[in-house]
């Protein structure tokens, strides 16, 4: 069984299409058990709908709904405590959950989760990674949006973080990891990235398996299962893909439009143009990972359908099944012990 | 008559690429002539079944041709003063021509055309300016990858050389400029771009009206004009969004020779599907211009193919019949000199 906890009122639409979503993620797992914090008046009628979801699932009236807009800081001014979004985290906290999925605001939640599960020993901030579609499958790029600026030591942090998610998610046993930059050669780039990639090659760490530098073109090629890079670059290099499928997908429209031959074309090709769609269609892969906390918290797009939510669920059911958190410690302390086993012998011979 | 001069040896494949792309810009453009630079032996064969060519142009033999894997350091050191690349650099200096054109790996040539011609009074560092295709039209992003990193100051020196190039390309009188982020909020991102962004607010320049941040998706949706950033990002988006417009391309084809009908369709909609692939090209889209430098050199992809070549003539052809070179002066020495009234009287105070 699976506990993960949902906070209803998140997203653009919220517990209408919230719940649908969860209901269908429900019936591709039945092992789940829901937690599900909402506003009582509002989602009440829309889980009535849903026997079997309630059937497997416990609801949580909660006084607060944090706004799509609300600023982090009044989010949790207004939200600790007693909103949906923080009842819901907190749920994991508390051990009520294995993971927790909400389609809110993500600076809101990522404020929340940070201050309600705080960071993992050896870890200074938190990550967002995300999971994206790629020509050989899915890649794993973080961080895409968490937090600007990184060192080198948090670029090894997220390094490891996004291999063992690899590990969780692929059930590949040495993931391939590279670091994003502006060229392949050992020169280029920013200093953080270049000091990262040489730290990074000498620790060899045994869970994972760095490939090197890659460059904005490899995200779609899939040239390697784990991409890192700081959160101001992820979050461009994610947001710019996204508009490039958008912008390909109105081309593609436009030009299926044009001639009475294209529309022609259109309506046996359809069955394809389908498929094509749903491989373009960014909320298919849906769900980014908070990684780096005490706690596992999905963040859903807030423009996600039930379909979009599902697959959220999807991604959280799959990193607790497998075991994500206690992968990430068992290899940051590997890493860490690895690093303190190097240092101390110099500092003895000082004491000496 | 607009004068070009052209590296023949910059490019995957050399003269053989080049001298058929040249031609072609001269039939569209009967008004260019070409001072040719490269190596006699591999280029005379060429040149010579390009009679109409050969007329408008004066060949020039050199002694060196760059490498494509050649450092900036070891081109620098092989090649100045007698290599293709920076003979046709040099013309621009020594105004025989109005404008370069290469296809020459960008390091060398960004780093021979600093060493010749230098920055713009003012400038302190040059930028590659890119022309994104957009559903709106085109966009120019900058910088694509000439420097790393950049202060508030440098963003402002990227927006207003955007927007004389904007001026120049698209023929809009006030073009409009979005500073890249990663949230549309004032107190979102990094500090150097939320310094830009007030001190571009405040400066209300004549040239250019400042629209605020963008973000990623904004870049295929053709939200500004001209978008700026710093340039390890800048080239991580470009890279990004040419990767993803590829994967998609596999995707369609992938699903357009799937099923019978999918073929059948795709029969109907081919001309449909040319227009799509002609949209989707990056190399249709050729030329990035080297901003910030006393004299304009454009740089074509390596990959490209003669139409690719031309296409980026074709940029250059525009960017010296519009004066592009002028309209950033006349801008940079507007805004300084803006600034300098502003900061006198304070100095005049402080020395009664």
């Amino acid at each position: 069984m699976i506990r993960i906890s949902v906070d209803l009122m998140g997203g653009d639409h919220g517990p209408e299409m919230v719940v649908p979503g969860v209901a269908k993620a429900l019936e591709r797992h039945p092992d789940i058990r829901f937690t599900l914090f909402g506003l009582e008046p509002e989602c009440a009628p829309i889980l009535a709908k849903y026997p079997a979801l309630a059937q497997a699932s416990t609801f949580v009236a909660c006084e607060v709904a944090v706004g799509m807009d609300d600023k982090p800081s009044q989010a949790l001014r207004r939200g600790r405590y007693r909103s949906t979004m923080w009842r819901a985290i907190e749920a994991v906290k508390t051990d009520d959950a294995d993971v927790c999925v909400s389609a809110g605001n993500t600076g809101a939640l990522m404020a929340m989760s940070k201050f309600c599960l705080r960071t993992m020993a050896n870890i200074e901030r938190p990550a967002i990674a995300a999971i994206w579609p790629t020509l050989r499958g899915e890649s794993i790029v973080l961080d895409v949006g968490a937090t600007i600026g990184a060192d080198a030591q948090q670029l090894i942090d997220y390094a490891m973080m996004g291999a063992a998610m690899a590990r969780a998610l692929f059930e590949i046993e040495k993931p391939t990891v590279g670091l994003l930059n502006i060229g392949v050669e050992e020169i280029k780039g920013q200093d953080e990235v270049k000091e990262a990639g040489r730290m990074i090659r000498e620790a060899q760490m045994p869970s994972l398996d760095y490939y090197g530098f890659v460059e904005g073109n490899d995200l779609g090629k899939g040239t390697v299962d784990v991409v890192v890079t700081e959160g101001f670059v992820g979050n461009i290099a994610l947001k710019t893909a996204e508009g490039t499928a958008r912008q390909i997908a109105e081309y593609l429209r436009a030009a299926m439009s044009r001639t009475l031959m294209a529309r022609i074309g259109y309506v046996f090709a359809k069955s394809a143009f389908n498929l094509l769609r749903e491989k373009m269609d960014p909320g298919k892969v849906n769900g980014g990972v908070f990684l780096g906390l005490n706690g596992i918290v999905i963040k859903s797009h807030g423009g996600a359908d039930a379909e979009g939510f599902a697959a959220a669920v999807d991604v959280g059911y799959d990193m607790a099944r497998n075991g994500l958190k206690s992968k990430i410690e068992h290899d940051l302390n590997l890493f860490h012990n690895h690093r303190s086993t190097l240092v101390v012998p110099a500092t003895d011979s000082s004491s000496n």
